[in-house]
C-alpha cells in the first residue's frame, strides 16, 4: 500500500493509519483527508492523545490490567475484595466485567488463552504469576472468566490443575440462555446444557436474576 | 461516549479516535488497546504523522488540491498541459483520476457540489476562482468530472453557464457501460443512455478503449 498521493506527509499518514487493525488503504486515505479538513487543533489532539496513551499507560505489576501507575486502581482500592480473583483473557474483558458492576474482587489478565494452533503455550501467558498470587496472597476464590470456547476450556482446565494444591474455590461463570434472547435463536449446545443444568425457579427470586 | 476505562489517557485516546468518521466507541477502544500492545515507536509514528499532516499539508492556491507548497506539484509541473482543466469535487477525485494516467492537464477542486438540500450554494464552492482561471490563464478546455448525480449535473450546468462567455470547450466524461461489468448488472438508465449514445465499433480500434 505504498501509493503516492503527491505528498509524502499524506503518504506517511495513510501508511501509518493502514497499519491499524481493520483499517485498509481506502479507509486510511478517507481518515487522513478528513483530518485535513478539520481545525489543526483536532489533528494535534488526536495525534498527541495516541502518543501520550502509549508513552504513559503501562500494565499493573500485580494483575496486568492497564494502569497509569505501578499498581492499578482496582488492585490498590480498599473497597475491592482481595480474596476473590477473576481471571480474564484481556484488558478489554476487565472493562466488560466492570461494566456489569457485579464483581467486586480483583482481576488477573492472562494476555490470551492456550492455543496450540496459534502457538500460544501456558508459558506465554500470565499463569505462573497467577499461581504465585494464589500462593502468596490471601486468595479464597478464583473465577475463570475466559471465553466459552475450546481454547478457553483448555486454559480453564490447565489453570484448574495448577491451582489444585491450594485450598481455594475455582469457578466459572454460569453458562445458559442469554437473558432477553428468544429461545429459538439459542444454539443447540447451549440450550441442551442449560436444560441439563436447570436451576430451581424459586432460586431466581433471591439471587438477583 | 464518555465511558471511563480507569485511565484518563485511555479515555482521551478513545474519545479522540471516536471523532473520526466511521469509527464508533467500540472500534476506538479496540484501536487504542491495539496501540498499547505495540512498540512505543509505532504509536509515536502514527500520532506524529497525523500532527505533521495537518500542520504542513495545505491547499494549492491555484487548483485547491492538497500541497505541501503554495502551488502544488501538478500545477507547477512543466510536463502538464495548462490549457486543459479537469474540474473535480474533492481532493480524493484528483487521486482517482491521476491513477488512470489518462489526464495530463491541470485540476480544479471545487470542494463539493451544489446541493440546496445540504445548504451548499455556488458561493460555498471554488467556482469563482475557476472562472477567474479561465479568464486569466491560457485555458482551452474544461472537463467537468463531477459525480453523475442530480447535484453533479446541476453543478455542471451552473458552471457551463458561467463559462459561456469564454471561447473554450466544456465537456464531461463519457457515460455508459462499465468496462468488465456484466450487461445485466448495469442500471436501466445508464444502459438506455449508452444505447442512445452508441459509438461506431470501428472507433474502438483507434481510441485506446
Amino acid at each position: 500500500m505504498q501509493q503516492s498521493y503527491n505528498s509524502t506527509l499524506l503518504d506517511n499518514a495513510v501508511a501509518q493509519l493502514s497499519r491499524l487493525p481493520g483499517i485498509g488503504g481506502k479507509t486510511a486515505l478517507r481518515l487522513a483527508l478528513h483530518l485535513l479538513r478539520q481545525e489543526e487543533e483536532a489533528a494535534v489532539s488526536l495525534g498527541q492523545s495516541l502518543i501520550d496513551l502509549r508513552r504513559n499507560v503501562h500494565y499493573c505489576k500485580r494483575c496486568h490490567n492497564i494502569s497509569e501507575t505501578e499498581i492499578c486502581d482496582i488492585c490498590s482500592s480498599a473497597r475491592r475484595d482481595p480474596t476473590s480473583i477473576c481471571v480474564v483473557e484481556s484488558v478489554k474483558d476487565v472493562l466488560t466485567i466492570e461494566a456489569t458492576h457485579e464483581f467486586h474482587g480483583l482481576y488477573h489478565v492472562l494476555g490470551g488463552v492456550i492455543s496450540p494452533l496459534e502457538g500460544i503455550s501456558p508459558s506465554d501467558l500470565e499463569i505462573e504469576s497467577l499461581v504465585a498470587r494464589v500462593a502468596d496472597e490471601e486468595v479464597r476464590e478464583v473465577i475463570l472468566a475466559l471465553s466459552p470456547t475450546i481454547e478457553g476450556d483448555t486454559t480453564n482446565y490447565y489453570i484448574f490443575k495448577r491451582l489444585a494444591p491450594y485450598d481455594i474455590n475455582v469457578s466459572i461463570p454460569a453458562r445458559g440462555l442469554s437473558i432477553g434472547n428468544e429461545l429459538e435463536f439459542t444454539d443447540e449446545l447451549t440450550l441442551g446444557r442449560s436444560i441439563i443444568n436447570r436451576i430451581p425457579f424459586s432460586d431466581t427470586f433471591t439471587a438477583g436474576h
